[in-house]
C-alpha cells in the first residue's frame, strides 16, 4: 500500500511524540488513546497528569486503544517529554503576548514530517489554561486551530483529533496538503540594514576581544552568526536589545580589566 | 473581516444541517454541540436519540455550546431530517456496498459550500453500526476519514469534529491561512531540545553575570532572546557556535575578574 515516500512519511507519523500536558480529564486522556491509534500516531506523553490515565473512564473512551493508554508514558516536567525532539510544535489559543506567529494545522503540521532522524512533538496544554509563556518557548512553531469568534475554545480530545488527522493527511498526498507557498514576509518593524550591520560590527569587535574570533579568521566565522541571526528576521527591537547585551558584557570586562 | 466571498461561504457554513441518526451516547451529542459552535456551523439534528439529548452529561460536554443542544430539532426518520436540503453527504466505514466512491472529507465537503440556495445535510450513522444501507441510499456522496488500518473506528464525537474543521477550513481564504511571516527552511541537522536548552541556561547565567539580566526580569527578558532564537531554527551546529561565543566571553570575564 502506497509508495516508498508515502510509506516513509508514515513512519515518521509514528515517531510525532502527542505531549498533554497536565491533563484533567480522564476521558479526554482516553479519546486521544483512541484517536492516535486511529490516526496511527507516536506514542503518548503525559505531563504531571492530573488525573487517572489507566483507569476505568480513560479505559472506556479508549475503546480498542487501550494499548496506547498502557505504553503512555508519564514525565514530571515538559522539558523531560521532549528530550531528543529537534521539532517541537506547541498548541495556544489564537492570542498569545509571544512573536510567534499563530500558524493553521495544515500549513505547520507537515514541517514535523519532514524530520527524518529524530522524534517530533506536538504539545497541548491544560483544558482550562493552556501552556504557559515559558512552556510555549520550548517550541519553535505555534499552532492555532481556526474556530468561530463566537467560541473559540475546542474540547482537548477534538483538538487533538483534528491534528491527528491532519497530520495523517499530510502523509497520504503531501503535494495535495502541503502549503502551497511559504511567505518570506519580514515582521513590520524589521532592523533596518545599518542597524543590523552596526551590530554586527560591535559583535565582532567583541568576540576578537575575548579571543573567540582571530583577525585570520573572523570573516568566515561571523557570516555563519550573520546567516543565523538573518534567518530570524530580526525586528529593530530584537537588535537593539542585542546591542544592548553588547554593551553590558563590554561593559563587565572593561570593569575588571586594568589594560582597557 | 474577510472578503465578501469568504463571508458567503461562511454564511453557507451555517446553512449546513450535521445529522446524527440514533445517537447513543449523551456525552457524544454534548461534544457535538461544542464543536459545531467551535466551527460556526449549522443546527443540529437528532433523528430518534437513543439518549438524553439535553440532560447533564450532554450538557457538560457542550460547554458554552449549551444553546445548540437547546436549538437541536428531534425528528423520527432521516428523510424528515432531511427535507429542504439539496445536497447530502454521507458518512461511512471504509467498506461499503454501495457504488459510490468513499472520498476524503478534503475532497467531498468543499461541494456542500458551493450551494447557494438551500440547505445541505452531512449525515452520521450510530456508534455502533454506523447508517444503513437504506439510510446511506439517501445521500449523493459519501465520506469516510482516512484512518490506519489497525484500528479504522473513529468516535462518533471525533468524527464530526473533524468534518466540522475541514468544512470551515473550506471556506477560509487560503492567503487567512496562511502563515505571516515564518522562514521554514530549516537546516536539516537541526538542533534538539535539550541542546537549546542547555544554550539558554549558559546564556542566561552570563547575563546575569555581567548585570544584564537581574533575577527578577530574568524571565521575562529570556523570553524575548528565546523568541528570537528559535525563529532562526538553529542548527545543532549552530547552537555549537554560540555557546562556543559563551565559553569564550566567561573565560575573558574570569580571566581579569580576581573574584571568580
Amino acid at each position: 500500500m502506497g509508495n516508498p515516500e508515502q510509506r516513509m512519511r508514515l513512519s515518521a507519523l509514528r515517531r510525532v511524540r502527542i505531549v498533554l500536558v497536565e491533563p484533567a480529564g480522564a476521558r479526554n486522556v482516553g479519546a486521544i488513546a483512541r484517536i492516535l491509534k486511529n490516526m496511527g500516531l507516536g506514542p503518548l506523553v503525559l505531563v504531571n497528569p492530573q488525573c487517572d490515565p489507566v483507569g476505568e473512564e480513560a479505559r472506556q473512551m479508549a475503546v480498542h486503544g487501550g494499548d496506547r493508554l498502557n505504553a503512555a508514558r508519564q514525565v514530571s516536567t515538559l522539558p523531560e517529554a521532549l528530550q531528543g525532539c529537534r521539532r517541537v510544535i506547541a498548541t495556544a489559543g489564537r492570542e498569545t503576548s509571544l512573536n510567534l506567529p499563530a500558524e493553521a494545522p495544515r500549513h505547520c503540521l507537515p514541517w514535523v514530517l519532514d524530520e527524518p532522524d529524530s522524534d517530533t512533538a506536538l504539545v497541548f496544554g491544560r483544558e482550562d489554561r493552556g501552556l504557559t509563556n515559558e512552556e510555549l518557548n520550548l517550541a519553535q512553531r505555534l499552532l492555532t486551530i481556526p474556530a468561530d469568534a463566537a467560541y473559540e475554545s475546542l474540547n482537548l480530545a477534538q483538538a487533538v483529533g483534528i491534528c491527528a488527522y491532519e497530520l495523517r493527511m499530510a502523509c497520504l498526498n503531501p503535494t495535495e496538503v502541503a502549503p502551497p507557498n511559504l511567505s518570506t514576509e519580514a515582521p513590520p518593524d524589521l532592523a533596518p540594514h545599518d542597524q543590523r550591520e552596526g551590530f554586527y560590527q560591535d559583535l565582532e569587535a567583541l568576540l576578537l576581544r575575548v579571543g573567540y574570533l582571530y583577525p585570520h579568521t573572523a570573516a568566515s566565522r561571523m557570516e555563519k552568526l550573520r546567516q543565523l541571526l538573518n534567518r530570524a528576521n530580526p525586528s529593530a527591537n530584537d537588535v537593539a536589545m542585542l546591542r544592548g547585551v553588547l554593551r553590558q558584557v563590554n561593559w563587565a570586562l572593561q570593569d575588571t580589566d586594568p589594560t582597557t
